[in-house]
């Protein structure tokens, strides 16, 4: 079996192919895909501007089933269902590591596709694929309960919404606003809500008023609206970004109360313009946040089933990748696509 | 008695005058000054751009003694060394205020200068002056054993870097880099040593080595030099940048360590410049802080007095400002400039 994902240069369309996997070592897991999310970085990779970085496989929000272990690999077994996120690897031995914080790795953790493979000295190729193979420490137990299609998102928009929701306090009298109701963003509206976070959306326009309702937020501020952000001055303990827009801090930044963090869950593609003043009054803070280690994947998976929570999908074929780039491309997903990759 | 201090326009020579106070109130203490600091605020004051900010007496790092109290206030006398700083008011009734954050005021603060003087209804004029009346409230005792030259800095540039080192967590086991060694930097190695933090000087020139040693740095990192840079990656948990520079983030923040703050402690002049990927790589932050209300004040001036701390300072006569404002502008203060009003 094979998936249409090889993409031989920005922007062209997904070819079919075959990725070779490494033998498996002691350690690893083999698994059988089913799902891959489709995530807005991997939009910008496979239409990005470096040609070092092609050809590409990408894909880093999977479900599957171990398909077989290493002979080291206790706790997982044939068949189990199983999820892997945007990191396969990192140095294990570093201050971070041994922190469980490995997407901080002080040697870069293994990026899931475009990386070098520490292990076959090639590059990383990503789940929009039929099987992968992975270190046992980076493949976790998909929690029962959890449909695969829509867990898929949670390995990395899941994570990377809950982790600063979870350092920055998000729960019970605080009050947290979301910024963009998108792949994230829809999420991050469910975590925050299920938190206990009085939880805000704010949307540039009013179209996505009613489904962030429906998405656990407490409140709508349309961002275009003057005077509705006027009246959201110093009204918030938390902003969550997740537009990667690289928005016009300042309006946010006055939303914040005393001592408030706006946080960078999304990537901006560009340098970011602070007023110093903007953070002096109010003593305020920017923060940015990367995915998230294992402990915290756990958590949020674990969270998750506990709550009920997984993403709002749409499954395509797997040979659907190029429609589902140009929709994403598009603003249309509602909210994320993922890729029936079993169907290849 | 009269104080050469007032500015009738932007970098006018200071002209003597005495300054108007109003009646005192029955909550309000008339403080006899006798030394007031000189910030680079009141350089950026006396010599900026507003033509509305004059005529201007500024000074807000102020010592004296107590010459008489209102009918409310019990516990001040008349005789009592006191100390006042840049704040002189506060609606009292905002969350921050009752939160002790009185200089976070959600009605905005009553500055000691240049701000309008809620009781008077006209502007505030500071402490380059013989007297001054102010709420009880803003009022504090200055303890036993400081020297009312060199405490009086402490009121702006004391509670500026202590308030911030306390709230990041400055203490054993933390790696605190101070950025310039001046005003405000001299007093940051002071306190941070004292906190028990791994203190580091971050200067911009070999020429204030000795001096940083001496103030309590454990080390020194000469910022121009690219490879002592570059071998203090990764190294501070906290970087307190006192210069009001607007300096070139990234290499300040290649310093922190993951989940690293970059505090900004004076006030850069221009919007700064922010590689979202400097933050997001190591989850890092970008804080702002302000001066510090009434509780961390007192708890940085008792702190002082446990720990002999107090500027380094170069007391000169009442009718010295201008040429104190000129060393300033030229970095030539090692490291504080303090007016002996009482010479007026």
């Amino acid at each position: 079996m094979a998936v249409p994902s090889l993409v031989r240069e920005s922007g062209a369309a997904p070819a079919r192919t075959t990725v070779a996997r490494r033998d498996p070592r002691p350690d690893d897991v083999v698994v059988r895909l089913t799902h891959c999310g489709v995530c807005a970085t991997d939009l910008h990779a496979l239409r990005g501007s470096d040609p070092a970085a092609f050809p590409l496989v990408a894909g880093h929000e999977m479900t599957g089933v171990v398909d077989a272990v290493g002979s080291a690999v206790a706790d997982l077994a044939p068949g189990d269902r199983v999820a892997v996120g945007n990191i396969v690897g990192s140095c294990r031995v570093c201050e971070e590591c041994r922190a469980g914080r490995e997407n901080d790795c002080a040697a870069f953790p293994t990026l899931t596709y475009g990386g070098p493979d520490p292990y076959s000295g090639g590059t990383t190729m990503g789940g929009f694929s039929t099987t992968i193979v992975v270190d046992r420490h980076f493949v976790y137990a998909l929690p029962e309960g959890l449909d695969p299609a829509a867990a898929a998102p949670l390995m990395c928009a899941g994570v990377t919404t809950f982790a600063p929701l979870r350092r920055f306090g998000a729960g019970p009298g605080v009050s947290v606003g979301v910024v963009g109701v998108g792949g994230l963003g829809h999420l991050a509206l469910k975590f925050s809500r299920a938190l206990g976070a009085h939880t805000v959306a704010l949307t540039s326009s009013g179209a996505k008023r009613d489904a962030a309702l429906a998405l656990g937020a407490d409140d709508v501020v349309v961002t275009s609206d003057a005077a509705a952000m006027a009246g959201a001055a110093r009204s918030l303990d938390l902003v969550l970004d997740t537009t990667g827009a690289g928005l016009d801090l300042d309006p946010y930044l006055r939303a914040l109360r005393v001592d408030g963090t706006y946080v960078l869950a999304g990537i901006p593609p560009k340098t970011l313009a602070v007023d110093p003043m903007s953070l002096i009054v109010g003593e305020k803070r920017i923060a940015g946040t990367g995915s998230g280690g294992v402990p915290i994947t756990r958590e949020m998976l674990d969270f998750s089933a506990a709550h009920g929570i997984t993403a709002d999908v749409e499954v395509l074929p797997a040979d659907r990748l190029g429609e589902a780039l140009d929709r994403l491309a598009r603003g249309e997903a509602r909210f994320r696509y993922v890729l029936d990759v079993a169907s290849a």
